[in-house]
């Protein structure tokens, strides 16, 4: 046996697994990437004891460690390869604290999302970050990759929920970061950089996270079709513009719309489609004043305060993944630039698909300026993403920079994006940005290859 | 002449000052504290190349630099001494841009905050953070401390509101860091970390900034007075744990009430003060939810929609730094806790002011749980802060870190809170913060001896 393995099962015992199937499964995310070969082993920790073992053992002996939650990520930096330990924080589900008064939660990384906010809502509390995960994603990897979601318009992004973390570093430290109070400016912030990471500076342990007070009043909800899908982000421009503060407001195109008609084998049309979603005190004077905007710009619109029916157009927006994983294999895009650019956005994604001949179809957060722009493509033969969709897809990227956005809104670089993060940071930022990774992780041994390219790891290993 | 000096007249001619009164004003901010001696020059940059080009003269001849806005600051972060370069930042007072479509502005950082909320007021817009100095400090200098202000609560700190800075490193090199966009994952968050620095990583010469639309509807305010502290701040973390979200909510102790009666010369009672201010549409409601809370928690409380009224109660609190300062010399201290501790707190500081008989008056930004308890002292010999002072204040900071607190809610460490930084971040992670800093600025040339302590910054340039 490996002695590498062995150490580890000295030390962790039946935490430790080196179960084929389990460890093949880390070989995948959801961004559909799949490394060459499994890992080494799998460490499922229980406890920030174990956690700090593992990474003793990992320093000690140059071990390459992949953090992984629910691996439900976008961009393949939970992916685990030869020659790594997989370290599981899956197992690591408490909720340790719960303050109604300091509106804050203690978490253990390994809970997921709506695990957390089940057992918020009596109190009336509630997680804001919800990326299309929240029932699969968990607390940690959320704050790993800075999450967005639906409602991050009005409601923010993870980072906007996390006061404080504590985390073990690559040589096995413990260390805690940030604040239990809302405000805090004693040295650097240290959460904000872990927040997003992906897993390259620290381990995640332990977070206290901030909550809010459930949103009262009567959502009201609106489904518009527009006869292009540039007059439908302009809708969400100008709705932005007027200073209204949707919850939801999500922008699918025609093709997306055809799709989940015939996936859910319902009457909807196939043309651009706006979905908005107001809540709180103001909601119906909100949703007004959404639709006052979305008519005049020649929208088609239904409006509603009934549940039934405003599920009826949610089911909508939330039939887009599977409709599309209905017609192929998938590559979710993820570009996002600001709001004012999203119908330019969207012209070039429809003229960069004619020019590649490749298939697209976008849902888009247009309350942020987010899309997903999503390649659909026929890999019976398992052969990986086309090359040619990459070509396609590096053209949408320099398109999202010279409109003065950026390469991901909310998924990551992980190994799909590492390709273009010169091309956003300039050389002189990632190189920075790489000795910030070497203060935390010296010997180079936290997802190595993960957000920064793989020659470049290891010339850290060897300089 | 020294020739340093003549190297920076020789590239930046009249941009460079060495008038006495200019270099003897960069000794103080408006903490109290003054440095022992005037510092070598002033370079009164009016661009980001005379920021680079003064860079690149202190890299290659070793000089501290303090980067200056307004000279605000409360902590001695932007104090300059003997051989040192101010590098001031007042005449970089362009805005670049405002977008009303995209909701933000790129400005320079010598622009005063109240100037810049001027140019977007006609617009309808608004740049959230306020300190209480935003008559008189930088948008700049507001980034480099992560100012605070009376609004918070509601509309967060000045980290919610950039998107992204250009900055100046060390070595003189131009960095753009963050997006122009609301959502963006590409790489770490390096705005985040320099935002709060205090001017220990970089130059700040850009910023890119996220606007709100201007509240609406009619604010309603309500004051009201209780026997107690304890009792105003129960109140206040219960309104707070309602779920209601005044714009503002301050609290004042008895004998900051006390002070300002006198020092405005109105008749107001010596007792604690609740002032809340609710904004938005849906100001009436929260007010009356705050009131509620109020009177069923002892309070006796007015209320009122009126505009000459509601600046009568704000001026109260208005005027509460200058009433200290007509009492004597002032320490302004800072502690953060968790909102539910702030009755807590308010008990240890009465009794840590009965313990060590010094005169403490306390205003809390009570939606934050951050409190400035002010220490007021007979300074006519000019010895600065005397040593029993300290020794309170030591132990203030102690309990609010007990209580689950911080050391500094949104003034910062500068020189002031140097010494406790290692109590509240401990050993590995003040090391930590200081290898970032070394990837900034690997001579140690930015702002040496604040946040860190000296005798750190000079094994800095001696290893």
């Amino acid at each position: 046996m490996n002695h590498i393995v062995a150490l580890l099962q000295a030390e962790l015992g039946s935490a430790v697994s080196v179960d084929p199937v389990e460890l093949d499964a880390c070989r995948l995310d959801k961004s559909g990437h799949r490394s060459e070969s499994a890992p080494l082993a799998i460490v499922n920790a229980e406890s920030i004891e174990q956690v700090q073992a593992t990474m003793r053992i990992a320093t000690a002996t140059g071990t390459p460690v992949v953090v992984r939650g629910a691996g439900t990520g976008l961009a393949g930096a939970a992916i685990a390869s030869q020659g790594e330990i997989v370290l599981s924080t899956l197992r690591m589900t408490r909720i340790l604290e719960i303050s109604e008064d300091d509106e804050l939660a203690v978490v253990e990384p390994g809970i997921i999302n709506a695990q957390l906010n089940a057992a918020l809502e009596p109190k009336g509390l509630w997680f804001a970050p919800d990326p299309a995960s929240r029932a699969i994603s968990t607390v940690g990897g959320n704050i790993a990759t800075n999450a967005g979601g639906l409602l991050c318009a009005k409601y923010g992004v993870t980072r906007e929920a996390v006061l404080g973390l504590k985390i073990v570093l690559a040589d096995g430290r413990l260390m805690s970061l940030g604040h239990r109070t809302v405000k805090g400016v004693t040295g650097l912030d240290l959460v904000g950089l872990l927040i997003g990471s992906e897993g390259t500076l620290g381990v995640i342990v332990e977070a206290t996270v901030k909550l809010r007070r459930l949103p009262t009043g009567v959502p009201t909800t609106i489904g518009a079709y527009f006869a292009t899908v540039e007059e439908a982000a302009r809708a969400a421009s100008v709705i932005t513009a007027s200073g209204l503060r949707p919850a939801i407001m999500e922008l699918l195109d025609p093709r997306a719309m055809r799709w989940i008609a015939e996936y859910l084998g319902v009457d909807a049309r196939a043309e651009s489609f706006l979905l908005v979603q107001t809540d709180g005190e103001g909601a119906a004077t909100e949703a007004k004043g959404a639709l006052d905007v979305i008519r005049s710009l020649g929208g088609d619109a239904t409006i509603t305060t009934d549940t039934a029916e405003a599920n009826r157009l949610l089911a909508l927006r939330r039939s887009f993944h599977p409709a599309m994983e209905s017609r192929g294999t998938v590559l979710i895009e993820d570009v996002c630039v600001p709001r004012s650019a999203l119908p330019a956005m969207f012209h070039a994604i429809d003229e960069i698909a004619d020019r590649f001949g490749v298939t697209i179809a976008t849902v888009a957060h247009a309350g942020d300026g987010n899309l997903h722009p999503n390649f659909v493509f026929d890999d019976s033969a398992g052969d990986g993403v086309p090359e040619v969709i990459w070509e396609a897809a590096h053209e949408m990227f320099l398109t999202a920079l010279r409109l003065g956005g950026t390469l991901t809104g909310e998924h990551g670089v992980g190994l799909l994006k590492k390709r273009w993060l010169r091309g956003e940071l300039g050389d002189d930022q990632v190189e920075l940005q790489r000795d910030i990774k070497r203060v935390f992780d010296p010997s180079g041994i936290l997802n190595p290859g993960k957000l920064f390219s793989v020659e470049e790891e290891h010339s850290v290993l060897t300089e």
